[in-house]
């Protein structure tokens, strides 16, 4: 195996409170050994072991690669003209979470596998070394399936989401589609996906609906995460950590029992700005959950319709401006928090042992992808040990 | 001369309406022909004429190169620890623009130049193809000249703004140092810059002090532009109106009758939502601008306190989430309203005769700039017909 090193890093994030400074184990003037696919070794520049091959890093910093553990990819057609109708006051007869079902159901294999190339690519470009995706545009047990089966030829993280909404076949039966979804459509879904997810909401999926999806996916094998709290108060939430869900997705509505059920939980709270901003709703309160000791994520919830960025680092300048995270949290959230919605503790660290995935930022600190918002500070990505931008 | 054609743009914003359709002058499947610095030819992809090279856009669109009529890039240090502690609610000393006049200062010539350098190449590989820059973080006869010359090494439009704020060697003089504005400093900097520009504000240059400094400005062939209505309502807007600037910045706190100076006037109202972003700050009201008939203009105010980001796509993405312009609106304000802002008409637009200056978008219309906040999407940059990203 080849090892290389990365020296003179203005700053290194490695997550590892044990090998540098605080919560994000800040090390001054850093370098970082990548043996393969792994980190073999981190410290100050001045001691790097020797290394086949050196990268001398000057004047930028380094972060674990972002871990984005909520995204809805595997999609046909966009929504441009309803995104600009909504912009510009106009009237638009807008379909919806629908339209984009019929875009994706008329789609071929190779047009959806090539639209989550193409923006896992874009994210990959800008940082993000691990993804989350899930189904949920197709709602039929066949469409459901290939969704599945084309985000795994992308990534690992593949998240049955036959519970997006009622299937407009169902329309008039919501407890069939209930069925299908426990039924047939999981004994066809469960396996190429790591996990199950529901849209808990008024008008989706309500808590004994969402109960009895997640718990039927438990039973095949599949790990549980919610789509809870976004629009309105209700039982997601709650019911996300009484099943031990990974994470609780947009908590944007949350009473106090909320919080403290998510404190005294493993379940994660994964906060998805972009949704807020690009829908112009209330912004979660992130300072509550984490001053009550809950773990927070930040994800993009990369769709398109209510939030078309695939950018981590827009997602910190947000969380930072609007939802009152300090920048240090905001990146934590955004790499060692997506680890741990993910269950993951191979990546969003940097440290002997984990996987090897980087981020170069071309400015001294982690701060600054807060600090110069909008500006594409990403300047180098390694993912599993190679560089791929 | 060599001739280049860009074909089968799937969109192409040529900001001339007899061009095109609507007010962005928009053309579908279009082509643009350049020929040595300068726009030859814009039409339908299928018409296009022979050329000696030619560039398939497949799937791209494209806009005229990003006009960035307002920043502060000759500058030393940055402010990073200020902008962490106010943004993590920790306790700091905060000197303001005094810190980056101390930095700015103590820099070498080199070291000013290298900055405006990294900034500016920084704002072209995201589209910007003219800049504005200021002097400011001097505040002496010497270190202004200094700056504007610098600066000078670097863009055509270059503004003296030696009344950034009273310096702090006049703290109990400020009549002293509007006259040292007015007059030797006037003397050494008049020479460098296009522009002169005051910031009109309680604690920095009122009224009276802001008509004598922009009309001695003028009396040396300056032309005049205004920091006016920042932070508080006053006299800056009408000031500027009076005076024929060419923009009014910032305009966040305005009267109906600053709105309506503005719009019946030549004055471009120029927005800067980075500043508002970053300092939470209450947005300005540009739809009542719009709707009373102003002309707005779009920019990013880039400095290291207040707005440090480089990114127009990043300033039309909150235009449209939060001070209610169209997508249409805000493309055009950081195109043709910052040429107008600037008094250009050689740029701001993809027309014959004009500048090629041309931006290509790895999305298939403008309207994936707001839609798509804060991704990289910028895949192409002609300036002056080189393509330089
Ligand atoms: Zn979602
Ligand atoms: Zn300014």
């Amino acid at each position: 195996m080849t090892t290389t090193a990365l020296t003179h890093l203005t700053q290194l994030v490695t997550n590892d409170p044990s090998l540098g400074e605080g919560p994000l184990g800040l090390i001054q003037d850093a370098a970082v050994v990548i043996d393969g696919d792994r980190i073999a070794w981190v410290g100050p520049s001045s001691k790097t072991p020797a290394t086949d091959n050196a990268v001398d890093a000057g004047g930028r910093s380094a972060l674990p690669g972002f871990v984005d553990s909520h995204s809805h990819l595997v999609f046909g057609g966009d929504r441009t003209q309803e995104f600009n109708a909504r912009m510009s006051g106009r009237a638009y007869e807008a379909g919806g979470i629908r339209t984009t079902v019929a875009a994706t159901r008329a789609a071929t294999d190779e047009q959806l596998s090539a639209n989550v190339a193409h923006y896992l690519a874009e994210a990959l470009r800008q940082g993000t070394t691990t993804f989350e995706t899930k189904s949920g545009y197709g709602l039929t047990v066949e469409d459901e399936a290939r969704a599945l089966r084309i985000a795994g030829e992308h990534t690992d993280e593949v998240t049955y989401l036959g519970a997006h909404i009622v299937s407009p076949d169902y329309a008039d039966d919501p407890a069939g589609y209930v069925d299908l979804v426990t039924g047939p459509m999981l004994d066809a879904c469960a396996p190429h996906a790591r996990w199950i997810d529901v849209f808990c909401e008024k008008g989706a999926f309500d808590g004994d609906q969402a109960r009895a999806i997640l718990t039927a996916g438990k039973r095949r094998g599949l790990l549980p995460r919610i789509h809870a709290n976004q629009l309105s108060y209700g039982p997601g939430v709650q019911l996300g950590v009484e099943l031990d869900a990974a994470s609780a997705d947009h908590c944007t509505h949350l009473t106090d029992a909320d919080v403290d059920a998510l404190a005294n939980s493993a379940t994660v709270a994964t906060l998805l700005p972009g949704a807020e901003f690009s829908t112009r709703a209330t912004w979660p309160d992130a300072r509550r959950l984490l001053d009550a000791g809950a773990t927070v994520a930040l994800s993009t919830d990369c769709n398109p319709g209510s939030s078309f960025t695939s950018s981590m680092p827009f997602c910190i300048a947000l969380a930072v401006r609007d939802m009152r995270m300090t920048p240090d949290e905001a990146v934590w959230a955004a790499t060692a928090g997506g680890a741990r919605a993910l269950r993951r503790d191979d990546v969003g660290r940097i440290a002997p042992g984990a996987r090897a995935d980087l981020t170069l930022l071309d400015a001294p600190s982690h701060v600054h992808l807060a600090y110069r918002p909008g500006v594409p500070l990403v300047s180098g990505v390694w993912r599993k040990g190679v560089r791929v931008a």
